[in-house]
């Protein structure tokens, strides 16, 4: 058995059984290695990206990373961009990058690049696995390191020939007890599952003195973050805002937020400034549950980094590596604080929409529509400022939001989501100018015959950055600026890249259209495509 | 006047007009300071892998720097691949970076990321430019870095609050001669052009020494590398190879080689390490003009890195940052060699291909068909290594190769070869799996009607990938590291996707069909795309 061999039967005893790979030479072992074992499924993808955004998107559904193959430093470097994702979503990723043989490095042939430098940039671990002989219990770590609460980027760097060379047996998780141990001898792994190091709780006296804040009669927002937006955390956070009447707001960037009929739904703080600045005036003190200080998603010239106002005074029930929904809990217990079902939210969704096509018609078709357990993967930018509201009463499902500001997830993200839960409907929401980043992930989809569809709102334009030039740069009004935010001449036709991608697409003219490609496309198997102008 | 504008101009004074950009937020205002001058062109990419890339295609052909314009360190990730590929071209570029406001980074905002770490594996100089009133003079700096010999990438991270303050008066090239001075106070740049560092001649007594190598009548091969590859080099180093029988050879990986009628040839030492070790076998010498020592592109457990043999003693002539042609020239001359006109290559291509489509035929046809002073932009990959022969006799072109080994360069290389040669044919010689990482590069020559022909051989695999499969893992015979290879189910119709890009493309079924298509496309304005099934 070589050291790839080995390799993947780690991943399989430690519960890795996907990988989402863009192989080249140095990882050819690796991926004979696939054979190994009929548990591993590997995922073709065309592009780094998508590999690096599947794996976020996977991790977000399972709470258990996948593996990706990555190509040196610059396949590192095309995954770069949602890997930034993922670190901002804190999902389980184990990263694997493929590495010249360590006795050819030294030539600097010319793949060679800094993959440490690159990888650190996007990692919250990394190690450079120098041997057939370190590569069972270098992975088994590196499966264990992306769960670190709340979990993180794992990038292990695999030379070709710690690939390629003899390799020991495999490592299981239970060698993972005793740190530094030898792997097993036997071949056959040690029996158990690997768990994720526990969230730690946070301590009874802090959510004491947080009750004593609630208590004061100043204006108080309590922001939900991190696994906070799963409906358990969202449960309790409701209660205790229905308690004390303090507001409860969500982070802005999340990973993943369960919504729709019977969640407890919430405001997550607006992207532009003026508005979130508007939201929290008048905030004495914020409560942070797994949620960060709310800070700008840009600076501009004219207002401050921080959202809430200058005097507001912050107070962290959890840290987002904690146990955020069992520090809600303990909260609403504390304050005797019960969930009211009368405020969870109803299945009560818009009726199918009808005549011209718009943005907010198409919501209304996606919330009318979709299947109890939808997850949506959100990237619909500014096409989708009235997504919350029109989806609120839609039946259950889960939302996946770009976490880091990198677009070009939405696809990828759909595409891991799908592999992750393929017993649920996954919609790729997306806009035309995002899509383009990571297209290729459709190909993926059509190859994996996954459950998306995904729905194109094509506007012709980087939107949101003609209202950034607007006001910032309101003298521009020249031709080359315009031109650099406009996706016309030529139009995209992505009806035609999808097809040429292999997944079956159309153009909606009419909200009568657009309703009847959805069912065809829910009752379906496999993607589909729709796309709207807007 | 702000930052942008100022720096704007500060390019342009620098003979910096075309700035390849993907923008964001960040970036708005360096987009609105494109319409302070009607002299800068800039090129909207719809990913950032095309931006650099057509800026090292650019570079090679212009030897003078494109700007791109890149958003934050994801942006910067994206572009990552194609900037290793430029690094290793010794391409000019400067690559300009957005990053938050300065005062707006320390609150870690979403897109918030280490730039300078991506940055550091792909540039040779870096620079933060940190306000407005030093971005005139960074900028300057920038152009100057980037060519210092042999060509780099200089990347310059610009803060949107250095881009939207007032700014100082634009920076001109004077201003350079006095390191550190102030930029002129008037506003109007000082007169007279930026120069690049002169390349430093070799000394004397080294070409003494070399031609001694020459005369021992050993086994010698003169190894020609980086700007060695223009036509007056090759020249030069035919002579020597005529006056000494010594045999000249080529690097593999270079940035532009001058090549076809008129001009010396070479053998490039080829891809395959065994066939390489076969080339170099008895070798003693190797002089190295401009090259590096050879190694293989990848390393493999039963082949030595090094492809020349363990006793071979290497001489640098030149080293790639000294004066190539200029020491060819003086080695030629110490021994008294002429260029012999006999062994130019003479104008005589293969006849027009009839029949059956095959690799070679395609590339016979490209050989008749290609109008003088063609760039080819070469991707084809398992599908080119017919290319060298079969062209050899075409009227004189220039040939862009892959240099770094991070495919998905060759259309964005052809996009900016485009734009910095208006007036000639530009060929993206493409291969499927290699195209689909930076398809949007075709959206671009759409847009900015470039004259570029793409020609896809599409194999339908990662055929390169299969031979290292059999060669690294013969075991793996199973459904997976084959599916991991295999770029059909489904099947890409690059048809569809060069229309949904806005390009005109049709497939060629036929030899007859394919000649037909490409006068077509050699005669009409724009970019069109066959697509051939090889």
């Amino acid at each position: 058995m070589n050291g790839a061999s080995s390799m993947m039967h780690t991943l399989v005893n430690n519960d890795v059984t996907v990988c989402f790979c863009n192989p080249g030479t140095s990882e050819i072992s690796f991926v004979g290695g696939l054979d190994a074992t009929d548990k591993m499924r590997g995922v073709l993808c065309l592009f780094e990206g998508v590999a690096t955004g599947a794996a976020d998107g996977y991790g977000r559904m399972k709470d258990w990373p996948a593996a990706t193959l990555l190509h040196l430093g610059p396949g590192l470097g095309n995954g770069v961009a949602n890997l930034h994702n993922a670190r901002r979503a804190q999902t389980p990723v184990v990263n694997i990058v493929g590495d010249h043989a360590t006795w050819h490095l030294k030539h600097d042939a010319p793949l060679t690049s800094d993959i440490e430098a690159i990888a650190g940039a996007v990692s919250g671990w990394y190690h450079y696995s120098g041997s057939a002989r370190d590569l069972p219990g270098d992975t088994a770590r590196a499966v264990q390191a992306s769960l670190q609460p709340p979990g993180q980027v794992a990038t292990l760097v695999l030379p070709s020939d710690a690939a390629w060379d003899p390799g020991r047996p495999p490592a299981g998780p239970a060698t993972l007890a005793v740190p530094g141990a030898a792997p097993g001898a036997g071949g056959a792994p040690p029996a158990g599952r690997l768990e994720p190091a526990p969230q730690r709780s946070v301590p009874p006296e802090r959510v004491t003195e947080i009750a004593k804040i609630l208590a004061k009669g100043e204006e108080v927002v309590l922001l939900v973050g991190g696994r906070g937006f799963r409906a358990e955390g969202l449960r309790h956070a409701a209660a205790v805002g229905a308690r004390t009447g303090v507001r409860v707001l969500g982070d802005r960037v999340n990973s993943r937020m369960e919504r729709g009929a019977g969640r407890y739904d919430l405001v997550r703080i607006p992207y532009p400034v003026p508005q979130a600045i508007a939201l929290l005036k008048g905030t004495r003190h914020m409560v942070l549950a797994g949620a960060t200080i709310p800070v700008g998603f840009f600076g501009y010239p004219d207002q401050p980094s921080l959202t809430a106002p200058p005097d507001c005074e912050y107070h962290v029930l959890a840290e987002s590596d904690e146990d955020v929904i069992g520090a809600l809990s303990m909260l609403a217990e504390e304050i005797s604080a019960t969930p009211d079902p009368d405020r969870a939210g109803r299945y009560d969704p818009p009726a199918l929409p009808t005549g011209e096509i718009s943005i907010e018609k198409v919501w209304a078709a996606v919330a009318n529509l979709m299947p109890e357990d939808t997850i949506v993967s959100d990237e619909a930018v500014t096409s989708g400022r009235s997504s919350q509201g029109q989806t609120a009463g839609a039946r259950p499902h889960d939302w996946l939001n770009i976490t880091g500001g990198s677009i070009g997830q939405g696809l990828p993200a759909a595409l891991g989501a799908a592999i992750a839960c393929p017993d649920r409907q996954v919609f790729a929401m997306e806009s035309d100018g995002s899509a383009m980043y990571t297209l290729q992930g459709l190909w993926s989809m059509a190859r994996e015959e996954c459950q998306v569809l995904t729905i194109m709102f094509n506007n012709g334009a980087y939107r949101i950055l003609q209202g950034e030039l607007e006001r910032l740069a309101p003298d521009a009004t020249g031709h080359t600026s315009k031109a650099m935010l406009d996706l016309t001449q030529p139009d995209i036709d992505w009806v035609s890249l999808s097809q040429g991608m292999g997944v079956e697409a159309s153009r909606a003219n009419s909200c009568e259209e657009l309703v009847d490609q959805m069912r065809s496309a829910l009752t379906g198997r496999g993607p589909r495509f729709i796309e709207v102008m807007v």
